[in-house]
């Protein structure tokens, strides 16, 4: 069985490789750069190429009996700076590989899309796959429109789907220079004797899986035989101040936050019902909060 | 109150012209061609530019209080030929537009999105607003992306949008060259003594509404102080042997379709429910089938 994996160099990417190379899978990476924080895996393929260059795209497909999609060009934070290049560069890049996904016949594809920005402002905690799809960032909003495309593309021309929508992930290799997560970043910045800084006053509750409980389900997702959508998180939810106290509990050091203006596209609570993949999937997330968090650090400790 | 219609020369914004135009309106249309089956009219200001001109767009916005959208430069049965050119074309425009209305502070928007194609294969019959949203062709995805767009913009600056979702327009000066609807393709092959050719076995139903009531409830919509998502029908159901049946009724012409292949895209069944629109903006459609049809064919006569 041979997987390709679009962005498999980045956070998610990089456990999503060593969880299907532990089940003797082989792997091909198709990704702009190579992984940040380790040097290349002797038993990966990899191909550096933009996600746009249409023709490397389309070499990096053959053979290929799985696609999983985890690219992205633009993170929550930094989408509506640029919506139209977020559009152009993941949206449409997603329906040229579609497209070629037709051509080649390759019939099965597990994309990641986004729990944390999809529903945009919950109606409901915690929020289940049906919840209006209402993004108030221009990601969600491109997440969304990739979710249809898929639907369309499994409909008309039997490309089977599952979508996965991760909450916050976190934990080692994870950026941690304040764009991508507030857990490595808040500990990279501890480490560093840096301030740590809140925008808003840490209130904002977050669903907060560990990246090993999420590529664990990118690869089951990828074995059973379903389709459809399925939230991907804990179920449970941490205020930015209970993140920050075990912090303080996992480093023993003490940090005391100074708080700046709220963003806009900051939803005040998210947390996932990851009823349907604990049901469907038999998936279950094991790493705790504490557990998580303490891992990350220790691999920052010994790689800052 | 000064109006800009962007797609204001094609099949509905004509109509939309001509309502906007009786209660008093100044209006602007921005369109890439002129109306096909009409002169200018004196009292309309004209823009001809494409609609990704950046430049002509920012221009043609000046001044403006209320924008109505109703370009798309693709058609449900065309659109998935290239879904690529949909997105740029028309979900990237349709972002720089909102770009400009953001910096001009332009805060009113009646948009046209598609009750036709958005909610794919209907769950149940007619269809509320709140059915899920899994369209099987590109055109419907765009649309539905579009409708996101618009609601984050307005949460996010101000922007407030009414979106109506149409069923199928019908009626004068509609494309009957075989791509927009089904009414003036039939009339107009039956008027020329040409074959009439029904993909599937016509039993496929749709909620025909004619275009005048349709550019009446844009009209509303935008006098209205509201915000949201409206159905935009008859509530009512025909198949296309039923249109047939009328078309003879009408025109005293028999005429014997032949039958080809159904095509994917088509959803079987597709019946809106219109309550919203009648209860919370008091709009009813005033025009019935056969009177619509009959209207229609006179059109058709008279200009062919």
């Amino acid at each position: 069985m041979k997987i390709l994996i679009i962005g498999g160099n980045g956070f998610i990417g990089s456990h999503l490789v060593d969880s299907l190379l532990s089940h003797g899978y082989q792997v091909r990476v198709f990704d702009r750069s190579p992984e940040k924080f380790r040097a290349p895996l002797p038993n990966v393929e990899y191909r550096l190429y933009d996600f746009n260059d249409f023709s490397a795209l389309t070499e990096a497909l053959e053979g290929i009996d799985i696609v999983f999609h985890l690219l992205s060009t633009t993170a929550p934070s930094t989408s509506n700076i640029n919506p139209a290049s977020d559009i152009e560069d993941n949206l449409v890049g997603t329906i040229k590989l579609l497209q070629i996904m037709v051509q080649k016949k390759i019939t099965r594809m597990i994309y990641i899309s986004s729990g944390g920005t999809v529903y945009g402002v919950p109606q409901i905690v915690p929020i289940p796959e049906s919840h209006p799809l209402n993004p108030i960032c221009s990601y969600g909003v491109v997440k969304v429109a990739i979710e249809k495309y898929l639907f369309m593309y499994q409909q008309l021309y039997g490309i089977r789907s599952v979508i996965l929508r991760p909450s916050n992930p976190y934990g080692e290799r994870q950026g941690h220079g304040g764009v991508q997560g507030v857990i490595g970043t808040f500990l990279d910045k501890l480490i560093k004797n840096e301030q740590i800084e809140i925008w808003g006053d840490g209130s904002v509750v977050r669903d907060f899986i560990h990246v090993t409980d999420l590529a664990k389900l990118c690869r089951i997702a990828a074995e059973k035989d379903v389709c459809g959508v399925y939230n991907t998180g804990t179920g449970i939810g941490y205020s930015i101040l209970d993140i920050l106290d075990v912090i303080r509990n996992v480093s023993g050091k003490n940090c005391v936050p100074t708080f700046s203006l709220g963003r806009k596209y900051d939803v005040p609570r998210s947390i996932l019902d990851i009823s349907k993949a604990k049901y469907e999937l038999k998936w279950y997330p094991h790493i705790d909060l504490k557990q998580g968090v303490a891992r990350t650090y220790d691999w920052l400790v010994n790689n800052s």
